[in-house]
Order: C-alpha cells, then sequence, then structure tokens
C-alpha cells in the first residue's frame, strides 16, 4: 500500500508532516510518496532512518494556503502540492490521499480532479467530533451550505460506513442535528430529511438536539455543511473560553495556583478526554478514491494517526461499501 | 404602570412567580395582575406583605403545558392563564405581559392574539446570550426555522431597539451568524442578509463565526430560528458538560476534593460569569404590545429582574421606536 503525503499542507509543514510520515512507513510498513518541493522535503527526510525503497519524492513547486480562494487555487497553482497529489492519486500512483492543508483546497481537488463516485450528489467534509468518551462523525461540517435531504441521507450512509469499516461500529446509529427531539419539529430540510432516514436501511436515532451533541448519544451526527460549521466552531468556541477562563482564575493569586497544582491531574485528564489527536483528522466523504483531512495543527503524532486511519479506510474498502449502498 | 403576569407559567408557578411580582410591586412601585387559578393566587398572596390596590387578580382556570402543541392550545384552551393574560393586555388591562410558561404559547399568543407591529413579517424569539462578560441578545432564537434575508434584517433592527433603549448600548453592533468572516460566505440566506445588513442603516460588524459568540463581540447576534436554538442549545449543552466533567474529577478522591475547595471562589466566579439570571428573560419582538419571556425555570429573583426589563421595554417605548424604523 502506498500513501500520498501533501507534505506542504499544515500549519507544522513540511517538517512534522514528514516525520510523521516516515513513522508511518517504520510503524506500519506502507509506502508513501511526499508531494512538494523536492529539495526541502529531501532535507528533511536526512534527518530520519527509514527504508529508503519505500519513501518516494514527488516534485510541487507551489503551494495553496488558507488565504487563497480554493477554487480558483486549485486551477490556476497547477503545480500546487495538493493538485499534484491529487492527481498522482487519480493516476494511481497511490491508494489514498492525506493533507493537513488548506480544507477547501482538498474538497475543491476531490470534486474537480478526483471527481465524486457515482451516484452521490455532494461530497462531505466530516470531522471526528469530540463528544465525552465517545467519537462521533459529524457530516457535513461544512462543505454544503445549502443542503436538500437528499444530500443528508446520503451524507448519513457514508458517515455509516466510515463509522463501521474505519472505526469498527456495529451498525452505527444516526442522529439529525434538530430543534427539537419529536418527529415533524425542525426546517423543512430537517423535516424532509427525517422522512428519508426513516425509511432507509440507516440505524436512525432520531432527531438529536445541539444541547446533548456534547455527550456523545450517537456515532453519525448529520446535517448540513452550515449548521455542521457552526456545531464545530461554538463547540470548540465554548471549550476555548471556559478553559482559558479557568486558567485566569486558577493562576490568578498564589492561593488559586495552590489549588490548580493539586488539580492539575484532573485538568488533564479533562482535556485529554476532548482531545481527538488520535484520531488524526477525518475523511472527505463522496470522493472516488480515499482522501483525508489532517487536522491542519498537526504535528507529527497526529499525522501517523491520520495515516494509520487512512489506511483503514483504504484497507476495508469503504469507498465499496458506499458505491454498493447507494443504488 | 400596570404589569400583566402569567401567574401559572414556569417550572415554579405559582409561588416563586408570585413572589417575585410582589417583590416588583414593593421595589418598582408597579401595580400588578396576576392571572391564573383566582383561588390558588390568593392563597398565594396572603404570604406577602404588600399594598393591596397595587395587586389584582384575574381568574384563568386552564394551564398550557410544555407538552401541549402551542398553536393549537392557544385556539381550544380559551379559558389558559396566557390566553386570558394575552386578552388582558390587547384590553389595555395592563401595559406589558409576562410569562416564565410555554415558550411556545407565548409565540402563540403574540401571533394570534396581540399580532404583529405593522410592517414586521416575522416575530422573534430572543435569549440573553451568556457571552464572557458581555450580554448580547440573539435573535431568533426558534420562532423562525425556515426565513428570508427581510426577516433577519428586521431582527437585527429590532434587537438594536431594544439593547439602546432597554440594556442602555449606544449604537449596538450587530453580527450575523456566519461560517466565515469575510463577505460572500455561508448559505444563500446569510449572503443576502449580508447585503442587506450592510445597506442598512444599523450599526453592522459583520459576519461573525460561531467560535467567536462565546466571547462576546457583539451586542445583538442574528440569525435564523433553527440556527439561533442550534447555538443556544449547544452553548448550554458545552457548558453543561464541562462543568459536569469538572465536578467529577473534582470529588473523584481526597486530593481533588482539597484541591476543589481552594478553588471554590474561583469556581463560583466562573459560573456566575455565565448567569444571566439577573437579566430574568428575554422579549419576543415584533408584536403590537410588549411581551417579555422569563426562563422556564425562574425563581422569584429571576422574576422580579425579568419584570424589571419589561418596565424598560415599556418606559423606553421600544415598539415605537421599531415601528419608526421599520419603514
Amino acid at each position: 500500500m502506498k500513501i500520498i503525503v501533501d507534505a506542504m499542507g499544515g500549519d507544522n509543514a513540511p517538517s512534522q508532516i514528514i516525520k510523521g510520515a516516515i513513522d508511518a512507513v517504520n510503524e506500519y510498513k506502507i509506502d508513501i510518496l511526499l508531494v512538494g518541493k523536492k529539495d526541502i522535503i529531501e532535507d528533511e527526510l536526512e534527518k530520519h532512518n527509514y527504508p529508503e525503497n519505500k519513501v518516494e519524492v514527488l516534485n510541487a513547486d507551489e503551494i495553496i494556503s488558507n488565504e487563497d480562494n480554493p477554487a480558483t487555487a486549485i486551477r490556476r497553482k497547477k503545480d500546487a502540492s495538493i493538485v499534484v497529489a491529487s492527481n498522482a492519486l487519480n493516476e494511481g500512483l497511490g491508494d489514498g490521499l492525506i493533507s493537513a492543508g488548506s480544507t477547501g483546497a482538498l474538497l475543491a481537488s476531490g470534486l474537480f480532479i478526483v471527481k465524486r463516485i457515482d451516484g452521490i450528489d455532494r461530497a462531505a467534509l466530516t470531522v471526528v467530533y469530540p463528544a465525552l468518551d465517545k467519537p462521533a462523525l459529524l457530516v457535513d461540517a461544512g462543505a454544503n451550505t445549502d443542503a436538500k435531504a437528499e444530500y443528508l441521507y446520503q451524507f448519513a450512509l457514508m458517515g455509516s460506513a466510515y463509522m463501521e469499516k474505519v472505526l469498527g461500529v456495529d451498525r452505527p446509529s444516526v442522529g439529525l442535528v434538530n430543534i427539537g427531539s419529536e418527529k415533524g419539529k425542525g426546517n423543512q430540510l430537517t423535516k424532509d430529511s427525517y422522512d428519508l432516514l426513516e425509511k432507509s436501511n440507516l440505524n436512525f436515532y432520531g432527531n438529536v438536539e445541539a444541547r446533548d451533541l456534547p455527550n456523545g448519544i450517537v456515532d453519525v451526527i448529520v446535517c448540513d455543511g452550515f449548521v455542521g460549521n457552526i456545531v464545530l466552531k461554538l463547540t470548540e468556541g465554548m471549550a476555548s473560553m471556559i478553559f482559558k477562563t479557568l486558567k485566569d482564575e486558577f493562576t490568578k493569586d498564589l492561593k488559586s495556583k495552590i489549588g490548580a497544582a493539586i488539580l492539575s491531574p484532573s485538568l488533564k485528564n479533562i482535556k485529554s478526554k476532548m482531545d481527538y489527536r488520535e484520531y488524526g483528522g477525518a475523511p472527505l466523504l463522496g470522493t472516488k478514491k480515499p482522501m483525508f483531512k489532517a487536522h491542519g495543527s498537526s504535528d507529527a503524532y497526529a499525522m501517523k494517526n491520520g495515516i494509520n486511519q487512512l489506511i483503514k479506510f483504504i484497507e476495508k474498502d469503504v469507498i465499496s461499501s458506499i458505491e454498493e449502498n447507494i443504488f
């Protein structure tokens, strides 16, 4: 198996990305194709020990940043690492692609270069939602801001396939993000989507209210990309605000510092419960070949874990499973 | 000034509701009209000291609960406290109405009994969003699940009038909940709403990403009722999940308990920063006469504070201000 790695994408690229990829080569016995500026990558590679026959480099001179307009950038920057990597995936130079770079550029590359699975109307961004103790896959996390019920059904189907095959969840439960738990609640989209999901073969839990999301009651959280992005960012914003406030309060005087020192293991424990770095990211779902979005802030550890998820994505053939179930 | 109080609505009705109303009579020198089961109200009134000429009771034998379908219930239960109270408001028996009962029933009473201000297309539920240190009014918190840009503009206008007149904010800033900060981001609704808000005379801040909401960067948060409800419930859910996790961790052994005891003032301080009981609730905006939703869990203190806000809502004539600006 060969994994294509966008070596230039992410806050800690290229050094941590390449280190994570090399760690994955050593641990999982895979091959990798590193895509990016060849001289920079080769300098980085010199710092590591690895079987040289398992690591290849493919040159790409440009980079698409978060400031670029993704759809425009992938057309104009033909030599950007994510574009070259996506073309390599298309040409069969690897079995799957991972990038910690611009989410929009990965999505645009998926849509315009790798292309959608036949029968799938829209590709979706996903994210492992940091619910307490139990991970859930949030689909769509931001790709489709105006959606139809059919899209949401397909998101549920793809998310279920991924959670079952890659995270080993038996009959993943699917929750529809809504503003009430009873059938008939919500806006036109959620009412229509409820009907479709209820009739499907999926393990439909029903509506999930936003207040219950942090407690992790379903395996797949389905919503349109607008709502998904709001849910994701507000979850992060609340956690960040509360932990910052705790920190401010706990360091404001000596007495507080002593209390905080005593509670330090507890505080670390809580933070780790909400740290999903171990999943390394989440898939782009709906493309013809496996594409995986690593966190933008990925370090080598997160990158290695992302590659591990991508390996399972490929091995378990999630895409065939989606293709078989979509018609 | 006379305030109409739904004495039967809320988790702590009628005892805490009536106590709060009596406290308001004594503190703010207003008159009140208590609506509900006359014998029960009179039994409660006997527990308190107050000027008897300032308190009246209007009998209403039924109650609309959270389990009732609001629109159906206000038609069928003609003798429900919220229906009788709304009719009393219409007939000029009081200057404004407050209820801690079913939000849906208050909204339905506003729409079908008190009716909308001419020129206002939709009434909106609001809530004081518990941002850090600075309150913001979230409009719409759940009344209109499918909205148009024109509605969102009107929500912004009404929210601004309320924040300026009642909470004394000079030129309140208006933020549009969106999934990116730049113009052009979002779904069709937010793109269209951005254009309208930008052209308006309001103090439009621009888009606000969900991750920034807990930090309180604008005075009026505008969105459709679906998104507003998601934002509100997720904010509550995250706070509740994190504080529950903190409590579990901080009480798990003796050492943790000692640390937590030392930090107890800090922890209380943090919780109080996120406790908006002092505002007592928030208005229903868009009706011809002032209607105010107190928290369902209101105690006497919250109820008295809600009445205080309603007094300002009436005194500052927010409704005239909306009427003058809507055309």
